[in-house]
């Protein structure tokens, strides 16, 4: 029986695999991924098979995963942070269902090994910004029609979530950033702190506390996250923390 | 100088830890944290000093680690799943601003080491709920009062976002989930798919979809979540997948 692990490699250098993980990549005989990120996890897969398409060929990438695994073999598809968020997990299931075989019965089996996210990794940077109810973005509206983009951040701003948001700026797409920060503005103070990440944990990181008011858009790209925080978020040095309220609750000190 | 890592040891087994969380315990002279939770992890901590305290000394812990990287000890404080995600790595924060501590300045450093989230483990073993936007609410109103909760989960409502429920149900809060599912059903057909996880990745996990309209609330516990779908959810096999909208936009297959 073929087999598709979906595996999140985490944000980048192999340190933020989990052995989970490293284990699902040993045992397949074809890694499937986008070059960049499978460049990254050289030293694990070795001599495998390497399968490396391009951005955007997501949906070229899961048809191969499928066909590979349909003759019986055992496949690693492989994303960045966790497979499960904005990755490759879902399209694979996608596949697999428009195709009409039975997971599990049929000849496929399939397991989705969780990764350390893009957003947890930037979060953790910043300190401690998701401790209390966050909810997670993608400003991209290649697949989803702004209008539900802006629907969801709206709901962010009225229920007072700390927001990360992924995908928030690219070439092509340069003016839904402004437009986001705008929406949360109606509902946040200008001086809400917000984090912007670039290639988290990968060479080049950076790490920058701003504010609603003064994020530097023109240095946001594609490999950048913005957490921006909820109503009671504040910062303590280097760092932003969104208090869960024990401070309020208790006489702690 | 006195250094305190908080670690996220993900969300069991230590074939979930990163390496950088290993690392992290390895280069520590002392391990604070919840006892459940540092028993996960003892086969790394060996013979280092271990202050494990009970559930709800949370506080207590956040001070203890503070004291002793003044006094110059490296400490590792251990969160299950993720550190900055409903964990300990806010109150740590909170508390050395608290102390007038400056962080990098004076004589504490402190870095946060992302673990596996217990919601993207369970969402894992789930398929791929959360391939499209999301949030995460809490449902103990042991700190947050129950109309903040309520109207985090009319917002998720509204926003059409999927749902990962945290602290879902213990002995002393036994209304709150069949409260919350019935605010999400004002906004979501009852046939949504919700997934139900206990114990993911430990002994004696569970993992069952079920429908909004038919969640076991009496086997749901402190150690469960929910995942629950949006309006475009659906089973296929054993799993629930939140499509990101390839299908609608290719004609794929």
């Amino acid at each position: 029986m073929g087999y598709i692990y979906c595996v999140g490699i985490g944000p980048g250098a192999t340190s933020h695999l989990t052995k989970e993980a490293i284990d699902a990549l040993i045992a397949s005989s074809v890694i499937v991924g986008y070059k960049t990120y499978v460049d990254l996890i050289s030293p694990i897969i070795g001599e495998r098979q390497v399968i490396a398409t391009g951005m955007m060929k997501e949906v070229e990438r899961a048809k191969i995963a499928v066909e590979l695994a349909q003759d019986g073999k055992v496949v690693a598809v492989v994303s960045s942070g966790d497979s499960g968020i904005y990755g490759m997990a879902g399209l694979v299931i996608e596949v697999i269902n428009e195709l009409g075989i039975e997971l599990g019965q049929d000849k496929i089996g399939l397991r989705v090994i969780p990764g350390i996210p893009a957003f947890v990794a930037a979060a953790s940077l910043l300190g401690a910004p998701l401790v209390h109810d966050f909810c997670a973005i993608s400003l991209s509206d290649l697949l989803t029609p702004w209008k539900v983009i802006e629907k969801r951040l709206r709901s962010a701003g009225e229920g007072d979530f700390v927001v990360a948001l992924y995908n928030p700026r690219s070439k092509k797409r340069d003016w839904q950033l402004q437009s986001a920060l705008a929406i949360l503005g109606e509902y946040r103070d200008e001086k809400t702190p917000v984090g912007l990440v670039k290639r988290a944990m990968r060479q080049g990181e950076t790490v920058e506390i701003c504010h609603l008011s003064n994020v530097p858009i023109e240095e946001v790209d594609m490999e950048s996250i913005l957490i921006v925080g909820n109503s009671n978020t504040f910062e303590v040095g280097p760092f932003m923390v969104t208090p869960r309220g024990y401070f309020d609750k208790y006489e702690i000190l």
